[in-house]
């Protein structure tokens, strides 16, 4: 078996950036060499486009939509394309998912259309294993919000796009990655308002089966 | 009757950017009110998106036309929706055939996803009338390189993208663009390669039977 593809789902604050950060530290130690990517990010287009999606002018939920897909695309030829080698895993920080539950459970698009555009953006390259961490959105946006507070970030802008929408939004969010997470034989379901190294200690009774000979 | 959606089409160098200027100039004479629209841009993200387009890093094709589309939707959203007022005429400088022409013709991405992409970018919203301003991309590019010299722009940086790329795609869009004319009742043949008053008076005879009263 060659290289792994992890992709790490859920809601604002739902810790999976930690949880993210914890599973390459973890691979490191064994001798795998993990590549924590983000999305959208992690290529010069994600970053130009993660930039406009959080602090730039409002946009159409068809605009906002493509805009996610293109830094997919973009990620998926630099970050994720072709056959991974032995001991490689890459680690999303969000994916396909994201899209399916915020744009079309949150914002209302068509699915089909979702699921159209997601397998054009990824040539039909999805995440061998997907860890959606729940939570319910008011405690995960809690803690974004003291995240924020104790970095002296928050006022009036503190919250992005999505961070700002209200909790029935969020609520609808949650709802589609728990529908993708009962659909889909990849995604494994993570408790995740736990302590942090309990969560991790899920996160990684889920990975190790997975992982190849490092 | 309402008002009229007309966009410009054709290679790099074809007069679309002239032309649409002076339809605009002779439309405010009469007592219109057009607005010149370019894609990509015309709003805050195409504008955004158009930067990286022409001086940012190499993109996927799938990236890259998904930025396109993008683009278009946002365009639509702020410039092009709603069913506009009698004397507005919109002219847009480009649209959905240069993607056809470009990203499918030119980059060889099936066209049957390029139309999946148009239709949901557009809404199924296509110009009234598109004006296909016909040169050899020999000739257009040639313009191109002119106009360049004249600004003292040319360096080796000074070509785009796509002007960039060599006869042979701009052969294919052309191409592209000619099957299109060829199929779509509401595009007109324009021959690009005379004098501009000559090609202006070619775009006014198109126009002027469809313009509602002023």
């Amino acid at each position: 078996m060659s290289g792994l593809f992890i992709a790490f789902e859920g809601v604002e604050g739902a810790g999976k950036t930690t949880q993210a950060g914890l599973l390459e530290s973890a691979l490191l130690k064994r001798g795998y060499r993990p590549s924590l990517l983000r999305e959208p990010g992690s290529t010069r287009l994600g970053e130009y486009l993660r930039e406009y999606l959080i602090n730039g002018a409002p946009l159409s939920p068809t605009a906002e939509l493509l805009l996610f897909e293109a830094a997919r695309a973009q990620l998926m030829t630099e970050k994720v394309a072709g056959e991974p080698d032995t001991g490689a895993v890459i680690i999303a920080d969000r994916f396909a998912g994201s899209t399916v539950a915020y744009q079309g459970y949150g914002r209302g698009i068509d699915l089909e259309r979702i699921n159209w555009l997601n397998d054009f953006a990824t040539g039909g390259r999805y995440p061998d294993l997907t860890l959606l961490l729940d939570v319910d959105p008011a405690v995960g946006l809690g803690r974004v919000k003291g995240r924020q507070l104790s970095l002296g970030m928050l006022d009036d802008d503190g919250f992005d796009r999505f961070e700002d929408a209200d909790i029935a939004f969020h609520d609808k969010v949650r709802r589609g990655f728990l529908d993708l997470e009962d659909k889909t034989a990849s995604w494994r379901f993570i408790p995740g308002n736990h302590p942090i190294e309990y969560v991790a200690a899920q996160v990684w009774d889920a990975v190790c089966g997975l992982l190849p000979e490092s």
